[in-house]
């Protein structure tokens, strides 16, 4: 049921978003309806008192998403974020952010998931989110 | 770890939440961090179009929530919702609803949860919440 | 640019939510965009320690929003909400509870609004809520 | 009741936050409860299709909501983001984005506010969010 590979996401991702050195990430399992990844630890993600930053963490939780709806929908799919949903749980340690991502929906007009997000082997949840998304109709020709 | 049994909450509502005739839940287990309710269904519930209304959702979510919080701090703490976001996923069925509840953080100031229903017998969730308490200051004598 | 008025709207509401007994309001105006709505203290609404429910304002928002939609759109449209998110900000007095509703966005698939609440006389907010709800394709004859 | 002038928050922000020439803002009006921003539009905030991206409007309503706070707490209080939920509305357009943000509630433990941006020159919003922050207890010597 999958319409991209890790490695066919990765290109995509390479090709679209050439100034992501600022925000480097890997897919590292994908299945369905579920995604895991790994957000690459970087000084440029700190604020003051040394922890990742809230806007890095909400950039996760919404590139975990969209990565989640490529991987179903295929790349033609423009899908736009309508909502997004943030719970600031912990403060995360300096280090790098597993996003578990789940497809909550995935309906003709919207699709919606989960992500919690943990600092990498830490068991407690630093930030959990919901992201809707709004796929775009399917022009027929 | 936990400080009240089913049959001590079913006993906290039935004391502190008399009127509940209209909102009639059973809690079906719990554990750790985790615990599943059940909504009985009701045409108390229902809104034009047959299916179960959105209030009753936000409810049966914030229920969960509290419940898990009172098997985990015990009777006394009187929690209050800052805050509750739930997303409508699908029209849900006109039976029981289940909500499977999840704690992911219970700090000293805040409590947060998220909720994932699902009409009974159906895998796809019918609405998903995350639900945020305060949880007042402990007082010592 | 208004399609029904408040009479218009309270006939709707009388029609198809016979059972409002329990939650009795009133649209007091309706504007380009802007509503003000009042929901009638009851007992019905309260929760131990005297205060109006969660559950009475998340009911109240979504309301409001519906309402304004109605206004908008006319009687015909079936909009169904896929998102709400409300932050309980004080106790409400037992009194009275105001909703000052706005229009953000009225698109073609998705509207969104918010609803600011206050205790009646009170200048202070007991809650604030956004809501979503997604519009059905216009069916052509 | 302020605590910080305008020119005090650039000069907290430029001490603390000396990072941030990748997202350059100015604060332009601050009042009681209310303050607006202007998010200066760089290439670095765009996404492919040349709108403003998400996490940019993210960080700016986190942003506006943090600066309110300083203005009335003062540049001691270190509030974090514990919640936030933010609806995108309409596709920005290439230029300034202006954010006018409003405090809901001002607590001993949590404040709640909410901010409305626009494109520059533009009545309808581009994107609302709500933030909540926890305000950490005052130590007393």
């Amino acid at each position: 049921m999958l319409k991209m590979t890790i490695a066919e996401l990765e290109a995509f991702y390479d090709e679209h978003f050439p100034l992501r050195d600022s925000f480097r990430f890997r897919i590292e399992t994908v299945g369905e309806r579920a995604m895991r990844l790994r957000l690459f630890y970087s000084d440029l993600h700190l604020r003051p008192g040394g922890t990742i930053s809230g806007p890095t963490l909400m950039t996760l939780a919404d590139t975990a998403i969209y990565s989640l709806l490529l991987a179903h929908l295929g790349p033609v799919a423009l899908a736009v974020t309508t909502n997004l949903n943030i719970n600031f749980l912990r403060k995360p340690a300096p280090t790098d952010v597993i996003a578990q991502a789940r497809l909550l929906k995935l309906g003709a007009r919207l699709a919606v998931g989960d992500v919690t997000m943990f600092s990498e082997g830490d068991e407690e949840p630093v930030a959990h989110a919901t992201v809707t998304y709004s796929i775009p109709p399917v022009k027929t020709a």
